[in-house]
């Protein structure tokens, strides 16, 4: 099964949506397999990371930005904004796919673990994610 | 067909367990197709890296903590350690997933190529690895 | 289905080959699955950007070879190269294993992006990329 996702952002961080995976797992009835989750950007990545605390997800969107600042010197590609560039290398830099087992019809994803959508561009939108399930 | 692997930990490191992986992948009979291996952990990560000099492997981790420094005045999720917001940030630019094809029934990896488990914190233990194998 | 490739390399950069995947996906027939690529080095990696405008690839491996210079006095292993540590270095921070869903009949890719193999050497060469093919 594959199907599209659309996930809205509101500008950089990290956002959950281990929600919707979860439940396109359960519809595929598949009880041992794997789910795979692609993000169609270059711009923006995927991260599985703490759903805990939020202090981690917001250290790490700024620990980021600090090592990959705007207005670099070294950037030639500046025509689509100061953050554009930087996005590129935030995205190349974190996972444009992850691949997750599936045992018992259920991801498995340790306790604390959740999929999140990082966005790298200063004004968000509409991201597209594309989900695979297979067995 | 998914496992689960125990791999055991001493501090920051790689911690190879490809062995574990090829045992498991033989034990399937698959002949050809796709082996992934996810860690359950956000203080943890997977890499693929090279085995045969043990040199590369302490430079790549000295490399990271000295990138990744403990003590970051940035930090404010500081509650669980002074090496847990670094593990965060190691686990993002790292892997949590990776996917090897499998060929004539045997791993595709290169002849240098080694599957590790990269510890990111102090102390380390008993770390979770979730094998699946498809065709 | 699995399919061994050579992408040939003429020093460090960012080498497109999107289009030797698309042919072997259409070879397969498969309409909906997934297709994993996998590099079978620790000296060179797999990203997944732009394909619109080349500054972006050529920043892109200019902001890396700052973050990893050659000559770092932190580097034990050197007897393979000033370029070989730093080159281990960037494959940990990128990709090794890669995987996008297919839809009917084609890789979900979105509309600019491009597969790459990104050389981490000076001196590049034939290098050995794996693709899996499944339903």
């Amino acid at each position: 099964m594959v199907k599209h996702l659309s996930v809205h952002t509101r500008g950089q961080g990290l956002y959950e949506f281990t929600e919707a995976v979860t439940a396109l797992v359960r519809e595929t009835s598949v009880r041992e397999g794997l789910c795979t989750v692609f993000i169609r950007h270059t711009s923006a990545s995927l991260v599985i990371q703490e759903n805990a605390d939020p202090s981690a997800r917001r250290d790490l969107d700024r620990w980021l930005n600090r090592l990959v600042p705007e207005g670099d010197a070294l950037y030639t590609h500046i025509t689509e904004g100061p953050d554009d560039m930087p996005a590129h290398v935030k995205a190349a830099l974190t996972a444009t796919s992850l691949s997750i087992p599936i045992s018992d019809g259920q991801l498995t994803l340790g306790a604390w673990q959740g999929i999140y959508l990082w966005e790298h561009r200063r004004q968000g939108g509409a991201r597209e994610v594309v989900v695979h399930v297979g067995s």
